[in-house]
């Protein structure tokens, strides 16, 4: 009943253990050298920090040198987020967020803090040559008046929002080649976006705005203590909510309206699943041609993404759902021609966490590093 | 708006992308060449070979060269499960069992089907030269005596009942290593033995029968269509079922006695979560000494668990919860002493799908075949 | 420690013991003599029935002297549904259906039956002169061709379809009065018509086809043991399905066409939410005057549901959720304008369980009885 | 299409409509005359507070006069909660708590406020010569020093404490009929002593503690914001917390002791379920005698229970679930004897939020007011 074969206490629960050691029986494996990408996170205790922290705990080339907060400042990470328990990442102390030693420690660093207090951060740690990816709303659009009115706050960083690359990759991944700063989309504007590009592309669609009905689920809303967020308030709930009013819209329409060369507003209307994780977006839109066939309309999604892994394009009358792209980063795209009414309509799903987030800040590093596009993302959805 | 750079179609979904390529900017890797063990899964279709195929499908070292499913045959196997859709394991076709195609074809079968069904085809591939690894219930009794009471059928195969391995793999990891036919443990077992091992191993326990109250996920219940299974019965509901009659207790009792080195009943009292995955037990054990202190008894787990680093012991004050262990094999131990009543009270968490089934079937297959204990496992648990 | 004010053993477990009995202390009571209409239930087993038994036994005017299912004969109904124990309807034995029995135990007879079934019990319980609430959808569809081509079935019963009310009080309440065979509406259609009601009745719409996207918790695929509805299926999960091809769509383009006095379309998206109960419907309507104002909107709804307690017109500002119509008869209208756009989007929730199904169908019958319409309906949305 | 007979617009949505009418067709109703009692609630805006609203809307004999919450004073009960809009409780304004407005406005005062907060509410109340139900635990501790331990706060009136009735109909039902102030029971002791009450009474324990495993939903802490009971935190997730320290331990301890008429301690584990309403609790007891009959142990639960129609003994075989008593005021009880290990297995099911907290406060309320005990609690459970 002993266990001399047992694993090495810390690498059983990294990926580092899989990537040595000895196989006597079956085949060979040889060691491994990484120096890899040092990275810090600054704000470790949200969502989109935990699920940082579970990538960049898996990932090959890069490693987590420090996670911030100031209000958990001393302890580890493992402690909060006790599913990191027995990894390295787990075992780091989370320190104060000082831009000299993220400069010292860190090759790039993560914003996972809220808009408004990311772009003096990034400022900070850009001139000191530290390369930077904000999951905030920050550098999103390019139009800081336009981020100031749909924010309701200045904008102190003009020339960085115009510097910063839209961090989706399908449609900016040369761009992200070289970028100092990513803007990483958020969560509602890369399902939609995903959705609408080749349609927009390609023209097919009629001037009318497309009907985008999104349903998010909570993690989405973030890790605030609020009301609204309590379990016995969502779960076995549904309801729309910032109808005409979501702070997505100025993005999406900034993104389409670059992809279909002319401006274009978008009816978008959020609600509330009661999911952990996840984003469908049903799109609707008015075919130029209302006999266009399926078949055409699915050959330029196909063409669109065939260089691109992580959008999967599902075959006829499949329909995507959330638990099969759950903590991947997958985008599922189903098409189904509405003949009667020469309508297209567009079902796309993403894990909001993953994908619309933290995985999709790492597809980014990835490339502003130079390290293969997909390190450390080849996650195979969770289901059930 | 192109992608030069993008992550080519097929790499960008597996772990493979992840362990090749070169690192211009920040580092250096190196290629690795593994020709992996053939595995075979019979009985693609239900949750454990759901989630076997997840496994396999990032398994560095094993490669899926057959699932089979009789009802579903000449379909791929991401039609029947759309979240593979785009790794290798997803386009592998489902194929009819077939004893001789799968001894061309595999080192290495995991069965994934109902109990009764299991043994024979055991039998026929362990003469056929494969090593076997049997999730279901046929193997786990080395009495058949005892199995043909719990299960009300008859056993075939006795030679082979008292040659198989209980899989569990901190008690049986040595026993693993040459082991030609494995059976799986329960997923209720696991968290209980793995609870109690340090205790009765150390005999600080009376003898008064413990008390096991234990809360599945409905994963357990497995992907039969049963009215009891549906989301209107299951969501927003919980219950107590099979008291005093569930079919892993013998199993539980047959593992503690032999770590007792004695006779032992228990009390196990098995309830339904309205959750997919985990499994929580609640142990009560009254302590031979009352004022033992928990410190003291803290040391014993740490040091039964000390090589083992799938088993996190949780600090002081801190209590296990599912979310922290899902989709990994991690078992989670927290200890808590009733000072007033002498008792110990002992929670443990595993996620029953991973841990509970088919991940512990892979650290099982992967001592069988002499590969790291840990390989293709290091997975970080998904939270929220 | 005794009990003499003890409540009555049955009356505490029934409405009956809140309608008699003496307050000396602070008001005062008098005894209610209520003969009652006697209801036969057909079809006791699935969600349909359990809810139609939820509300008769709570009914001050109506009598369960039938409740049957040929699986369940024999059994008291509280042994198929627990929840019932304890109240007189739990009490009765269910037996198998027989017309003839039928029309001596009741005045009335439901039927939670699946279509294709109902028509013909229909027929034979209105020829022995029952009135007859039929909950499938044999008789919504006054077009029995457009009925044989959706539901792939043949119509056997083309007087009864052309005479049967279609079952949506706010509409046809003035027909239920007299009626002997009420086709109580399918539960999308419900929400989806009293949405759109006041738009296309005041001709403030376009004619381009308005989009109905709509979300419907689980219940509303019934109790049929099926992969699709278990619990680690749809938890934790959501999609899209039968998009331009769900059943409900002739019915909703039925009665709106109706309502419009033209021929009309809609594209209807069904969606499933993991719910219980519950559905909303986002509803989107090009104005034919883009720049209508909404408090002239609201107006429309407000006139066009005055009477109609069971309608609640939200407030400025105020959206619909499940939660606060779940149990209940309420069907809750948001309305935003999309000023961009030029759009009016209507959000409706409700019970589609109780407004959807069975509480409709009680509403229905209370009106073909002579009942007050709200009899037995008074129920307050349990929340959260 | 036009609707004569449809409700009258107020009655429609209220237990009134029901009880009032004329059925020309089918029977005969009278009207009723009900002044009723005049009821406040203090704490109109958490989840005990939602529960009250909401049995109260539909009370026969009680009229909510007064409901206050000093954060949300003069906006309707309806803004803060919209499942009561369309009723006469909705359109009640809030108010800042008064004791003298609260005097002049009502017979009996809910209190729906934190521990600490009631008892000087309570104090001035009294004086003012209203009778009062706190559903706080300030007043649930006969001795006043082990309220002051567990709670860490001072008690400042501890000659109220001494005449407070425990509220638990079943074992004070005589007492609170005269009663002035009324302790409202835990939510957790309620499940806890209605399980053991039978078997202490009769004296067939062994004098170990009795191990009571508890596992409750998310209402039952609160609406308060914490991170702890974020939708994400608790959903797919499950866990012990408080063991050996939760606040419920001496009131079922003092409520058990003085059953058994010797002190007594127990083994109290919560668990916190991803469910909205309801608590199972699973009972473990050591026979006196270990081969005594379960048949003899249930004839003692049936005839402890005879009177107490919410108490439900279920048929041998049978056990609970939560969504069998859901919105209700039953108490589900099921029995089992472990008989390899002498054991009783009692499982109780109670709703947190009706039995637990509000239906309780009612059905004491009821008591205290002369009226028939079970006076507007006839709810029939919501399933699913």
């Amino acid at each position: 009943m002993s266990s001399p074969g047992a694993a090495d206490k810390r690498g059983g629960a990294s990926q580092g253990a899989a990537r040595s050691g000895t196989d006597r029986a079956c085949g060979s494996v040889e060691s491994v050298s990484v120096p890899g990408v040092r990275v810090g996170l600054v704000g470790a205790t949200g969502y989109t920090g935990m699920e940082l922290a579970r990538l960049l705990a898996a990932h090959p080339f890069m490693r987590l040198t420090r996670a911030t907060s100031r209000r958990e400042e001393g302890r580890d990470l493992a402690d909060l987020h006790p599913f990191l328990r027995g990894t390295a990442a787990g075992e780091l102390p989370v320190s104060a967020p000082d831009p000299e030693d993220l400069a010292r420690a860190c090759d790039l660093v993560f914003l996972a803090v809220p808009h408004g207090a990311a772009m003096s951060i990034a400022a900070e740690l850009l001139r000191r040559g530290l390369r930077v990816l904000d999951l905030s709303a920050d550098f999103r659009l390019r139009d800081t008046a336009v981020y100031e009115r749909w924010y309701a706050t200045g904008h102190t960083e003009r020339a960085l929002a115009a510097e910063a690359v839209y961090g989706l990759p399908e449609l900016h991944g040369a761009e992200l080649a070289g970028a100092r700063l990513t803007a990483n989309p958020g969560c509602y504007p890369t399902g939609a976006i995903l959705g609408l590009y080749p349609t927009l592309k390609n023209g097919i669609a009629c001037d009318a705005p497309p009907i985008i009905d999104a349903k998010s689920g909570v993690s989405g809303a973030g890790r605030e203590a609020r009301v609204g967020s309590l379990f016995s308030e969502v779960s076995d709930n549904f309801k729309a909510y910032g109808l005409g009013t979501h702070r997505h819209t100025p993005e999406i329409e900034q993104e389409l309206s670059l992809i279909a060369g002319r401006p274009l507003t978008v009816s978008f209307s959020p609600h509330l699943l009661p999911v952990n994780r996840g984003i469908l977006s049903t799109i609707y839109v008015d075919l130029r041609r209302p006999d266009a066939a399926l078949r055409d309309i699915r050959a330029l999604y196909a063409e669109a993404y065939a260089d691109h892994a992580f959008v999967r394009l599902l075959p006829d009358g499949a329909l995507p759902d959330l638990r099969s792209v759950r903590g991947s980063m997958y985008c599922d795209i189903g098409l189904v021609k509405d003949e009667r009414n020469g309508r297209l309509i567009i079902v796309t799903c993403i894990d909001n966490m993953c994908r619309g987030a933290s995985g999709q800040a790492v597809a980014c590093a990835n490339r502003m590093c130079g390290l293969p596009p997909a390190a450390g993302l080849g996650l195979i959805p969770l289901a059930p």
